[in-house]
């Protein structure tokens, strides 16, 4: 029988329905229960199986209008299963199960689907090519950041995690789905069901409902901080328990689950793997089935990425939604992040471009300032940038910092990244996109009506005022604004500067009156033009 | 019935066959004449048809051992038919033609297949993945130029063209098959039958032998002075003809003509277009079909390129060899020349990259030392560059410069891309890969053996000596040498370095006595670094 339910969440349950996150009641038949737009409605069974009950075949065919949509259910443990659907629209959703175990299908049932609450615009999808957006149309101004292990952390940590991420701007964060075995704080749940004490006794057919129940409670907690999940599926680190290296079939299973599991929470995206040219027991056919084993698994097409170490996944592959990089050197010029977005033509993550931190290790060594820096230069660029932080605490454990664990920020950069998401928000919608690009303008924004210009670690001690002919006629009028990127200060220019094509050439144009700005002479400035009239 | 033939050159009987170039005396069955591998077996017959000649089917099968390749032929006017083949293997090759048309089909002979004379190396192709080498392993170190329209040019001004290419080291020129029709000295030759006076007053299903038998000699003439010819096929110049908005099948059976001219010329390469997307007639899907075509009438498997203005072609697709990148950015410093390699994972020719001249477009006014500039750039960066000059002549013609016309070179950089190309040729085989890429060491050459820095427009007073580790493992052996790439000097640095990691950082080697050269504080230096022992 259906009986209503709500998912667990580690925040308080207040915060979780302004969000519309965690599932909601939803009572059988005759009186449906009401579901918010982009929220989950979740639908749970009991009955009895004989055999493996993970082998039961459940799926629930939801219905509106015109549209239908089949959604895959997942055992979770004892006699329970479940669906969860995310309805994309509003109104009246009917829904019908299908199963080969006798209890579970032919079971219906109605709800009524309600317009969003505040704050809830959606899940991200991409826009305009090259961006990122909610469906309602808000734009998602994507600062990101890493935390490979905090999902297994014991609880105290996870929330020591949320509580930190709640200060920041960040609105997304990486982290795996199997635990990274070289940290030494994890909590003691294992994926699959253990048929012994050694680290590959555990049945892969079986799955633990604990440990992803405890996932199902991170996803659920980010989403009600408007936080994006970006699960990974796959990564290299675990030398132990063989979860990178199961056949193409466990694979698909795997898949499945998790998929079946999280797609319906609005804020996931998929990573199909972390560094996966380091997993050697993989080719790229098997990347490019393992993607389309989610697609295809997956009812509410939540993005997709694959993130790399050395070597680059082709992402012009049609099931790529956007690529997500690992490369340092790509986000020291904003020239260099754009081509990413020029050969594939798709919006572009550098997820991985060295971390904020005191390692002995090249990429874990960034000041605060070149951890901004990253961040602009992806802006201006076009593109977006992820953070992390290597910071570790004295007689900590390897991995004891919020790139593995979670927990305390000690850096310095993530207040200069939450100026940064001010500076995006007010600017286009639905983001910055390079100007005249190819020809060293590096000017991100929307020609005629708004540029940026980042300057890195020069100092300059003024700015030529010189436009790009682009949308522009003469006459037109724009304010400047001189961005300190680390002081967090934005310093206007007094008055207007009026554009005319300059006499000497007929690639710029400027104020004749005033064809240069003075600029501080420090490091880490930008400066925002915007059209006055 | 077969007869013997030899295709005309511009240049000299003797440099022709010295390089095994046009095709060679095929005598019919009992007597084989000999040809060199990788030259031309071309095979006349003489028959009159009915109907449109173009429409006739004519091919050959040729066959050695377990070897057979099927060739197209073509109507070569009058009465002509021809079928050329260049044999990628020495010994006893056996034809047998087919067609359609009495007396053209049934022929056979044999012919024997000799080892190449010297300077013959054979077609050029990729090789490790990013760089080119002839079919007997020559490496093939592009120092490519452009001259879209010499072909279209007088003859007096195409053998001008030839004797300055012989005084440069390019070995590639990108040159037009439809003239551009803003060219105002273009010899009057179309390429189809004329049916009236007006532009498209043409049979768009007859061809003007005439005009592709001048564009066989200006084949010819470049293989006999080892210049690869990159054939553009499409290009958006015309605005008067058509020829850039034909059928599919208008363009398939022009694309067919031209290979079965051509392909056999081992020094041919195809670029599908300049600057395909400017050609609005045409989508991405019609370039892929195209591409197909070439592909697939091609039994020579030439190299097939496509040429962009603002937007890229996805170089990934299969059909594509190598990409052709025009994106004078992109050669603004190594790294983000590096970068096209790592995302299509092939071979990259920045063909166009704005061009030395004196033109108020700021494509056409770089420096001889910008010029040079995007070579060593793309060099370090492991991919290749090419060249082109637009020096209008006093009261020339629009287009009166190498750029469109060819003639002689006025400006400064071919001297010193020379000098580049002796570089190249002493460095390794079969060319300079990226060392450490991403980490900003702006090397390329092969770790542990040869490194080569450029320093392009900064003037350094000395250079640190830091290796790095990857393939050092100490006591490794160096020795160094400052080139001025502009003065063209290569000057030693006495005495050797020997390598030892360095105690303050796990990822570089230096010599602890000698951990900085002095550099003469000018612009356009490179430091080259080559193992002793």
């Amino acid at each position: 029988m259906a009986r209503m339910t709500r998912r667990g969440a580690l925040t308080t349950g207040g915060a979780v329905a302004a969000a519309g996150f965690g599932g909601s009641a939803l009572a059988q038949a005759a009186a449906p229960a009401s579901i918010e737009r982009w929220g989950v409605a979740e639908l749970a069974f009991q009955a009895e199986a004989t055999g493996n009950p993970f082998d039961v075949a459940l799926s629930a065919t939801f219905s509106q209008g015109g549209t239908t949509v089949t959604v895959p259910g997942f055992h979770d443990g004892g006699s329970t299963w479940r669906i969860r659907f995310s309805p994309p629209e509003t109104g009246l959703w009917t829904w019908r199960t299908e199963s080969d175990l006798a209890g579970l299908g032919g079971r219906e049932g109605r709800f009524e689907v309600v317009a969003p609450s505040a704050g809830n615009h959606g899940p991200v999808g991409v826009v305009a090519e090259y961006h990122f957006a909610h469906a309602d149309g808000t734009p998602f101004r994507q600062i990101g950041t890493t935390s490979y292990g905090w999902p297994h952390q014991p609880e105290a940590r996870r929330r020591q995690t949320l509580e930190a991420l709640r200060k920041t701007a960040f609105n997304k964060i990486r982290m795996l789905v199997f635990p990274n075995t070289s940290v030494a704080t994890n909590e003691a749940l294992h994926p699959y069901e253990r048929t012994g004490p050694g680290d590959r006794d555990h049945d892969l057919t079986r799955f633990n409902p604990a440990f992803f129940q405890r996932l199902d409670a991170c996803v659920t907690a980010l989403g009600a901080q408007g936080v994006q999940a970006d699960v990974i599926l796959f990564h290299p680190y675990d030398g132990k328990h063989g979860f990178d290296e199961m056949t193409p079939d466990q694979d698909a299973r795997y898949l499945r689950y998790v998929v079946a599991r999280l797609s319906a929470y609005r804020n996931v995206w998929w990573s199909m793997a972390n560094e996966f040219d380091i997993l050697k027991s993989k080719t790229d056919e098997d990347w490019d089935r393992l993607f389309q084993v989610v697609r295809d698994a997956d009812p509410h097409s939540r993005l997709r990425s694959i993130h790399n170490w050395r070597r680059y996944y082709d992402n012009g592959k049609p099931w790529v939604t956007h690529s997500s990089i690992q490369n340092g050197s790509a986000v020291l010029d904003d020239v260099r992040a754009e081509t990413y977005r020029s050969v594939w033509k798709k919006a572009v993550v550098f997820d991985e471009v060295c971390y904020e931190g005191n390692l002995d290790e090249r990429w874990g060594d960034l000041t605060g300032q070149e951890m901004v820096r990253a961040f602009w230069h992806g802006l201006v660029g076009g593109t977006y940038v992820g953070h992390s932080e290597c910071f570790p605490k004295p007689g900590g454990t390897a991995g004891g910092f919020w790139l593995g664990e979670g927990g305390e920020l000690r850096g310095e950069s993530w207040p200069r990244l939450a100026f940064l998401k001010e500076v995006m928000e007010a600017g286009p919608k639905p983001g910055v996109d390079p100007i005249d690009k190819w020809w060293e303008q590096r000017l991100g924004g929307v020609a005629g009506q708004y540029y940026l210009r980042y300057f890195g670690d020069e100092a300059p001690a003024e700015w030529k005022v010189d436009l790009p002919r682009d949308e522009l006629a003469g006459g037109e009028r724009f304010r400047i604004e001189v961005l300190d990127t680390w002081n967090m200060t934005t310093t206007p220019v007094e008055g207007e500067f009026v554009m005319q094509k300059r006499a000497d050439t007929k690639y710029f144009f400027n104020d004749p009156a005033r064809p240069t700005i003075t600029l501080p002479g420090r490091k880490w400035m930008a400066v925002r033009v915007t059209r006055a009239g």
